[in-house]
């Protein structure tokens, strides 16, 4: 059944009624063609689901009766990965997006390193940011999340490190060395972990030394190479699913 | 250093050279513009990789001597993981054999289901598989592999579930139902185990219960919808790391 996420001032739990606005409209209308009677399922993004049924269509408002509220299920309880990919190239950024937002992500913290090759500047920077929360967001509809997980404005190297201080733990990805993913994880609890991928061009030993005097453990996945755009979703993965976020419970 | 794949008929250890064919000497020549003098890595896909220096590039082969022979470290030691993808549309299908390669899947067994989309036949079916096993190729050689994974040839769904036997363990994705990932893979050891993963469209439940009375666990990755060409992704993610082939002890 199709998702939306909604604001709580959309939804009137005193009438028992929600109105979707903006562009969700349009995808009802002349997407979807949906029509007075049909169902759908509208998130408050903070923990309910409510099931509804389409009551009006005219205007630029989507209206609609509440027909159950449940608890929204799609988000880990345990813990909050963010992800922060140094910026890849072409598509690969989209894909990260949306695979991380199925795959559970709190949020994205998208950066530049040294090897970064794409450049982003001016203008082109806000827009974008602007695809890259589309893609979340529908991401996040599509895999029956809680919540649309957060993409942070582009930050610089100084910026990134700056950030590891606001969590419990902080994973970065360094194919040269480092400990086992196993052993970091089960040497601290679950909580908030920041998870930092590199570019195509990998991360620089100077970096990596940066990163660990700031506090970062440094992970590596095994002997194959992992691309950039399939690391952190390697790493999403198997942390969710340690700590029981991938169905079943901690290991 | 690029990566190659040689067969045993190309290396000769009582000389100490390897000659390089085909397709990677038009790599070689004018993609990469190596000269004589420049380094490269022959893996014989059974083992052992062989670090050469290019000694001639004349004609329609690349000859090259044997500095160093080590073994072939990509390779997962102590399980098989083949990926059973039901075809999904577009260029989905080759990330998961691009992204189920770096992951270390053993082999791969496209297949149609009653919801397959993508309809493949006459010659299209074998230009497909032709392209498929090059894009595991090139993936093989980019992720440092110990050998190419094999791409069979499409099969309907009695084909595939008479490949069940074969195999250790089937994992048969399922999102309504089944069990727990991590429960499924403790109760069974290491060994070969095959993947099987549904299209955009899912399976049905009689499709399911079909794949239950061959054999298969029922297996479920938690609460949010991953998309076909994720789960796989995700699935041999956590059981190569389950086992010891994402760096590390087995859990």
């Amino acid at each position: 059944m199709q998702r939306y996420f909604v604001n709580s001032n959309q939804i009137d739990e005193n009438t028992g009624t929600i109105r979707i606005r903006d562009t969700d409209v349009h995808h009802i209308k002349n997407v979807l063609r949906l029509s007075v009677g049909d169902k759908l399922v509208c998130c408050d993004g903070d923990g309910a689901d409510y099931r509804v049924e389409i009551t009006g269509l005219e205007g630029e408002e989507v209206h609609c009766r509440i027909v159950a509220k449940t608890p929204s299920t799609g988000e880990p309880e345990r813990l909050r990965v963010t992800v922060a990919p140094s910026l890849p190239k072409g598509d690969k950024m989209d894909w990260v997006l949306q695979k991380g937002t199925e795959l559970g992500a709190f949020s994205f913290l998208p950066f530049s390193s040294i090897r970064t090759v794409v450049k982003l500047e001016g203008k082109k920077v806000s827009k974008k940011r602007e695809r890259w929360q589309r893609i979340v967001k529908e991401a996040a509809e599509q895999s029956c999340r809680g919540r649309i997980p957060q993409v942070e404005p582009l930050m610089d190297w100084k910026g990134l490190i700056g950030r590891f201080a606001d969590f419990d733990q902080v994973l970065f990805a360094y194919e040269k060395g480092g400990a086992p993913l196993a052993r970091l994880l089960t040497e601290r609890g679950p909580g908030s972990i920041l998870v930092v991928v590199g570019p195509e061009g990998g991360f620089t030993d100077e970096e990596t030394e940066e990163a660990r005097s700031a506090g970062a453990d440094i992970v590596h996945l095994g002997p194959r190479i992992l691309r950039a755009e399939t690391a952190p979703l390697a790493l999403l993965s198997c942390i969710s699913y340690t700590f029981g976020e991938m169905g079943g419970e901690p290991l």
